[in-house]
């Protein structure tokens, strides 16, 4: 397999995405991987493993430049790296950047997978029970009942195949647990989804997203992004009230001594970074999507994702999978 | 002071709910309470100070009840609380039963303060700055633009009387700090609160809530029961996560032994029965909403909130206020 790795994406680029990427290629010796950066991060990598081949980009999209820009920079990290693809110089981009740009050239250049309005981002959401999946976290802040519905075909396919599970449970994320409970978009959704043949569990609230029981949950990408965010911040927050707290005086520093050990357990079983990153859901290629802050763990991860979704040939699962529930 | 208390209304009735109005008696011992139950309830009471009444009710609206049954159920405690306020046989409502029913019994009776579309619940949330006001948190699952700028009006009140900041930082719950970040709804309502002459700070996320860099936080009510769930989750979540791993071995058992006080500091600093309830905003009375899990502290600081709403006068200034600003 052949990844190529937007090293000018994130929040610590080039560093840590170099980082990740050299870890990649001692992991997965027999593959490889291409490099896209501008000159001086690519001048500064030092000496590269036989699997290891640079890829000269003259432009970069910024973080929060707008996306429509996509389009004039044409030599972009991003957009040569999801062009290699498309032209069959590599299998798989994984990028940290702007996830806006991301999806931008791989809908521009992959296409979409018929059957398919518009693209989603999925993530591997840690809960008490395993990671699980939740999409849209955020490509599309406005949806309509029937995308919902196309996310539920897609979150389950994902499940499957990523995730291993037979029969994977699709819960839609709403304001309540009944049925009638909800916006007029997930009461909509909800009347579609249990059309489906999917093992539709209905509705679960925010309360429900750490317990962890369901194994996908749909949301439009306004409200999924809001609910991964209030996580992360819930999170961050805790630990630093419990530091402060923690700190206070002797006996207490010694009691956060003893239990470093736990905490440690905790950070990693809510660490998206094990994770490494997610597939773009509903495009003609693979395109792996990190999280902003990823760190060269991450970046290693979501190597292991995209060789994980060549392997067992993702697109075309969701393909069929769209196309078969088309039929019914 | 005459505060009406529905006694049938939350998880935890009547039994907490009593025990807190029993307490908010001694607290409040130159105020009147008025217990509204069924006939059992009220028989199970005993003795009473004198300070509280007992009204019966033959009704009670159950906590999942479609909300269109308030006007078959005139006989139901919420409805007769908040009937009493209406006719002058009382003060203020608390209830920590159906918020729906409650909301609804508010609206028909007491009507709507002139220039609200609709009314929204407000609740105060635990930040690592303190308590700040976030509204809407279910009320209204779907909004237009004019409600969220109506929304950030009432809570820039409820922050001036209630949290007495006297410019409070309005800012608008979105899927990223950038102006230009935030779906049809926010991006719209964005351009109408900048247009006020409230102290409007602009975007916030979901991982900037508890952080609490803003005094009042608005977003429509299907988005923030997703956000103030989420972090109720998340705590909770956490919690179960570090007692698992912190009863391992006998070192950590030591450790969170010495750490105790440290984590029950934490559980205060994030107990929504701090707080109590929150007034339903926009609506011609003081009617005092408690979370459904209410216990007895919660109602106990409910009827404070409730005194304190009458004292400040609260219907009058949001009144005033958001009359002013249509003059404008």
């Amino acid at each position: 397999m052949r990844v190529a790795i937007d090293i000018m994406g994130g929040d610590k680029a080039p560093k840590e995405i170099v980082l990740g990427g050299l870890q990649a290629a001692k992991r997965f010796a027999g593959d490889q991987l291409i490099f896209i950066g501008q000159k001086p991060a690519l001048a500064a990598i030092g000496q590269l493993p036989d699997n290891i081949s640079l890829v000269e980009a003259k432009d970069v999209m910024a973080m929060d430049e707008s996306v429509t820009n996509i389009m004039r920079k044409k030599e972009s990290s991003i957009w040569i790296a999801t062009k290699m693809v498309k032209e069959g110089q590599a299998d798989a981009v994984v990028s940290a950047g702007s996830t806006a740009a991301q999806m931008a050239a791989a809908t521009l250049q992959f296409g979409r997978i018929k059957g398919i309005s518009r693209p989603a981002i999925g993530t591997i959401f840690p809960t008490l029970q395993g990671g699980k999946v939740l999409l849209d976290i955020g490509a599309n802040a406005d949806c309509e009942p029937e995308m919902l519905r196309q996310f539920a075909l897609m979150g389950n396919v994902y499940a499957q195949l990523l995730l291993g599970i037979a029969s994977p449970r699709i819960a839609l994320l709403s304001n309540g647990t009944e049925s009638h409970k909800g916006n007029k978009l997930t009461l909509a959704a909800y009347q579609l989804i249990e059309q489906t043949n999917l093992n539709f569990i209905g509705n679960k609230e925010g309360r429900d997203l750490l317990s962890g029981e369901y194994d996908v949950i749909v949301c439009d990408g306004f409200s999924g992004n809001i609910a991964l965010k209030s996580t992360e911040g819930c999170f961050s927050a805790l630990m630093t009230m419990l530091k402060g707290s923690l700190t206070k005086n002797v006996s207490r520093k010694i009691g956060a001594a003893l239990i470093m050990p736990a905490f440690k357990e905790l950070k990693q079983m809510v660490d998206y970074e094990e994770y490494g990153g997610a597939p773009l859901l509903g495009v003609r290629g693979v395109s792996i999507v990190c999280h902003g802050a990823s760190s060269a763990k991450a970046i290693n991860n979501a190597v292991a994702v995209a060789i994980d979704c060549l392997k067992n040939d993702f697109v075309s699962h969701l393909t069929t999978a769209v196309a078969d529930e088309k039929e019914q």
